[in-house]
Parts: C-alpha cells; structure tokens; sequence
C-alpha cells in the first residue's frame, strides 16, 4: 500500500512541515521505500517533483524540504509498489491534459484485474501501474461525457464520484484528484482530513520530532486543508471519509461531499 | 528569443557543466530571464524543473546544478518572454503523452498568425504562448497520421520534419523535441550541435569561468552529443544545422538528418 498527502489553501502555502512527515514514512516510520512524488500546482501550472528512490534519504525529497514552494494545491504520493516494478515512470502521481488543464492523479490501493477490464482509448500509460492505467481511463470517460469543461462543476463531481465508485469495484482506490481549481478525494478504505484556520495553534509531528506554531506562519484569513491516508499529527483532530464518499475542496475549505448510494 | 539547449547520451551523462552555462545567459551574460525549464529523461520516464524567476537567480536552477541526475536525453529551455505573460505555464518545455510516451518540446522563436490558422483538437494549452499553441497543433496532427507508433521510425521523422516546415512558414521556428526514444532538432535560424567522444578534452565555457576535463568525467566509450542555440564552449569546433534542417539524434550519435526541399 501507498500514502496519500493532499493540501488545499485559499492563499500559496507551504507543505514542508507536512511533507517532512510523509517523508519519514518512505523506508523510516513507514514500509512505502519505492519511491515517491509531488505536484505542486501555481495557478494552472505545475511543479513536479519524484524519485524512485525511498524518499527518507532521495536527494530530491531534501530539496523540496528546504525549499518552501508555495502552492495552493498540492498532491504527493509515496509508493509501495504492488503493481509494477520500482522506476521512475511508476511513480505517482500521474499527468494528463484535458481541456487545458493538467490532471494530477494520486491512488493507493490496488485494482486487480482492472487492466484487462478497463479499455482505453485517448490517453495511455507510459509506465505499468494498474493505478496509471485507472487514470488514464477515468479521464477518457470524463473526456467523453464533458467534451469540453461544463460551466457548473457538479456534473462534474457526480461523474468522478461515479468513476470512483466503478473503479473501487476492483479493489481499493483511495484517490487524490485535482485539475488546477478543486482538489477531489476519495476514500475507499482509508483517507483523514482537517482544516487549519484561525485560532491557529501548535501542531506536533507524529512520524519527526518536529512541531510548528501555525500562528507564526500564517495569517488570520489563511484556511488551509490537508488530506492524508492516516492522521499525521498527533494533538489535533482529524476528520475521517467514509468508504465511497468523494470530497471536493477549494480554497482550502471543503464544498462538497458525495457518499456512495445505500 | 530564447535559447534552447539539448542533450543526446549514450550513457546516463549528468548537464551540469552545460546547463551552468546556459543559466548564465538567463539574466546575466544573457537577456532571457523569463524563466526556464528543463526535462531529463530517464528511461521512458520525465523529470522536469522549472520557474518564472530569471535561470541565474532560481533557486530551482540552484538545485539542479548541485543534484547531477544522469539521463540519456535532456531538454531545456531559457525564455525570453514575447508572446504570453511571464507565469509558470507559459515556461518551456511543454510535455503531451502520445503512444503512451512523453513528448517534450522547446521553441524558440516567434510564431505570427499560427494560433489563428492553426486548429487544435486533441490536446489544448494549458498557458497562452503560440509555442504551446504549436506544440498541441503539431502532436494532433502526428496522432493523426499514426494512431499507433509505427514499427519504422523512418515516417515520423519525415512527418516531424514536415510540420517543423510547416511551423516554420509562420515565423521563427528553432525546435527541440523528444519522445524518450529520438532527439529531434530542427532549425529554423540557428542551432549548433557537437559530439564529444574519446579521446576526450577539456572544454571551456563561454558564459561563466568554469572548464571541465571530461576525460575525467567520462569512460572511452561514452558518445555525449549537445545542441544549443549557440556553442557553449569557447574552444571546440560545433556543427551548425542549415536552415530546414531537422537532425535526429539517438544515444548520442546523429543518426539521420532530413534537409528543405529546395
């Protein structure tokens, strides 16, 4: 299995404290050795950044650490391989291009039998991950049903949480989603989140022996939402999604919710 | 303008000592401080860095020069800002999956009228600069005309060269491209390229103080081909393309060139 980080802030903040924990849990605090990833989006641009090395001690993981890129969405991904070899194109979160913007897809689970029974026709995997191979699906079908990007946004987020819901059919599909302006989760087993806004306080690393006075970083209008699969402080209280919920966030606040039908 | 730079190796070969000079001439030695970016390629996989701050001062650049990622193909571009605002996605190079493979491409040059006689449909810009425009354009038509990668690389080359022709009739149109397998260059109005194998010699850069032995660097059989808008090393003999010219570059060796009709 995998981890899972996502950040949704309504003004460009770092993730270096986040960050640093998920960090720690690929190859340290955690079994997730086979690589890992970060998308970091600056208005419809992104950032990127990803090894195939375990990211405790990547070189890159440093560099991202001490280099406080400022972002208002971001996904990031440490990888456990299950499906496909360790290397470089298997390695999350995976970048495709629909309506002009760019898609960033992040999965932890494992969707057996969903390659031979998922086709695909527009956009195709470069790497061997059934997760590569969800994407690249999901988007065909979003590309079909919205040729071109709907004014209103929740068609939309009915069809992703119709897509997740299909593709959870085959195993577990905890997702992290984003094309620039919401940032889509969805739970299958396992995904926590919270949001941080004024009173900001002190937070404490479970994974580092790290802790951050939020106040002293923020300003009082700042809301800033993080989704990981499992809690990563220790004195703060996190939300949990249900199996088959889909949350969609923007501007660090949460806008909606969609649970799976009874 | 900008400057491009590019990189065709036939072992995983660091650009540390090319990519300082060229970062040089983004913003200090040079007026390209619009941002750059750069895409190495390991394997079928991408890393790619870029920022809107001027290459001489990024403190991304920073980092790439100190972290020598060895790839096979490199692409990377310095920007001089005149179609599009300076931002994020308006940095080159632009990437696009086709056939599952990455397709990165770098322009320099100005492209008059192409956004409005050329139609996209397949792939759309994320940014506003007409090279991203042509990029979409120029990879709809490759799909076009081969669905599936053909077994025999002979046809895309001859179909590259063409749209660069095409391309070409709507300004200035200095192009690197690669889909992890080929180095293509196409030139417009300037591109020089060499190759440096043993016995291997010192090189001296043109734009910083730096000179390097790369008989140190490198083992006899290394084949090491670079191309740059214009030579990076003051004390070396480079090879300049013709105008229409496209070069094909693989593991370091030119391997085919496809010139204008006349």
């Amino acid at each position: 299995m995998c981890e899972l980080l996502g950040m949704s802030a309504n003004v460009p903040t770092d993730i270096c404290f986040s960050f640093t924990g998920l960090m720690q849990r690929g190859g340290r605090t955690g079994p997730h050795k086979d690589g890992w990833g970060i998308v970091l989006y600056e208005g419809k641009a992104i950032r990127e950044f990803r090894d195939s090395q375990p990211s405790y001690q990547s070189a890159v993981a440093e560099l991202v650490k001490q280099y406080p890129i400022k972002s208002c969405i971001v996904i990031s991904h440490i990888r456990q391989a299950n499906s496909g070899r360790v290397c470089l194109e298997n390695t999350h979160p995976f970048i495709r291009e629909l309506w002009g913007r760019k898609w960033t897809f992040a999965h932890n689970g494992q969707l057996k039998k969903a390659k031979q029974a998922l086709p695909l026709s527009f956009y195709l995997p470069v790497g061997t991950t059934d997760s590569e191979h969800a994407f690249c699906w999901m988007l065909a079908q979003i590309r079909q049903q919205f040729p071109v990007m709907p004014e209103q946004p929740e068609p939309i987020w009915q069809a992703i949480h119709q897509l997740c819901c299909q593709l959870n059919e085959y195993g577990v599909f905890n997702l992290l989603l984003s094309e620039a302006n919401y940032l889509y989760a969805f739970c299958s087993t396992k995904l926590s989140w919270l949001t941080r806004r004024a009173p900001f306080a002190e937070a404490i690393l479970k994974d580092a022996e790290l802790k951050i006075d939020f106040q002293k970083e923020t300003t009082p209008n700042d809301v800033v939402t993080v989704i990981a699969t499992e809690p990563l402080t220790t004195n703060e209280t996190w939300n949990t999604l249900e199996p088959g919920e889909l949350a969609v966030f923007q501007l660090g606040e949460l806008v909606s919710t969609i649970k799976a039908k009874e």
